[in-house]
């Protein structure tokens, strides 16, 4: 039985792992349609969105499955509940890497970036690019150095965030409505995709520690 | 034993829609702040966020003691999950409140609604509100009629999201990229406020029904 329940808390974590991987994935390439107005591969980033969601459903029903057949207790249950945790935050990021995608292609042929912007969401994008993969990497390995890697990442990004509303406020992009709703919705959603990573992170120290902070 | 743990089921009921009254609370305090700029009502939502936090924590931490001493299975077990998707849920109403109560204080003494959307923006707070209002409703009853009503509401309030984005991107808001930021992030957070709301009133049906949809 111990054996099982062993295995069970092994494939929850690997099925973490996967989600984390194509949330990775989906953001690299919801970046790059947005940077690139690319719109054959933001299409890609919506078609796939929907493979996000299955197996983050799938994760939480085998998760509620183990809880109620093996009735774990202290870190076996923190993990549990964590697993549930982490599903909702990483089919999040899948929905917001998706919304990036969507403004790229709204857009097409024109660029979602307003003029003067470019830099900052190419930097934005790889900072969240970069939060994923660090993400799954956390995931596999647990690694608590790799908690403080997100939270510093977060932080850059919420810098990067601040900057974008500066931009568009300033004069440069007056009387461009639609490049000021953009660059408005796409840095909000960059920054809501680094939140969730620091959220997993958290998640991961609660199964580690025991605490959220 | 059982009984001491109908007595726990009843308190985290209880719990869920405390937390909830909050919310509504919040969310018609920050509609208020934002439609009339009321800074001194800003600041009350901004200094009541603490509480749902502090409530929102207690309760998850509560949810896992449950699970953990009294082990419980089927709709017990849907109950305990839900509570902690919804007091997630429930979490992020209330940081949506305070990020429409935050655009009501940066703004004033000026009005952080633009002209011409005042009206939907008075609409879109008053259908956040019922929403809320419902959720205090359904949490407390469990009627599932109530579960339909909120999905209405929110197609409501969908449909006015995108009606603000049509009059943003029209030329009267031209030369103002402030107030397009402003309308922008204001309608997303009603926007997802709702939907919130929504995940909840789903996660009440998971509990009758075992069935997210």
């Amino acid at each position: 039985m111990r054996e099982v329940f062993q295995q069970e808390l092994r494939e929850v974590q690997e099925r973490l792992v996967k989600i984390a991987e194509l949330v990775e994935a989906a953001i690299e390439n919801a970046t790059a349609a947005f940077g690139n107005s690319d719109v054959a591969l933001a299409e890609q980033v919506l078609d796939g969105a929907d493979e996000i969601d299955v197996l983050a459903a799938q994760l939480d029903q085998l998760t509620i499955d183990i809880l109620a057949r093996q009735q774990p207790v202290a870190s076996d249950l923190r993990l549990m509940v964590g697993a549930l945790r982490m599903s909702a935050s990483l089919e999040r990021m899948g929905d917001l890497a998706q919304h990036i995608a969507q403004l790229a292609r709204y857009r097409y042929p024109e660029s979602a970036i307003p003029k003067g912007l470019k830099k900052i969401f190419v930097r934005m994008g790889a900072l969240d690019v970069e939060m994923a993969s660090k993400i799954v990497e956390l995931l596999g390995t647990q690694d608590p150095r790799v908690i403080e890697e997100v939270r510093d990442l977060d932080d850059d990004l919420d810098e990067l965030h601040a900057k974008v509303f500066e931009k568009v406020l300033s004069d440069k992009l007056a009387a461009n409505p639609m490049g000021a709703v953009d660059a408005t919705l796409a840095s909000r959603y960059h920054e809501r995709f680094g939140d969730h990573a620091v959220s997993i992170a958290k998640q991961v120290q609660f199964f580690l520690h025991g605490t959220l902070d």
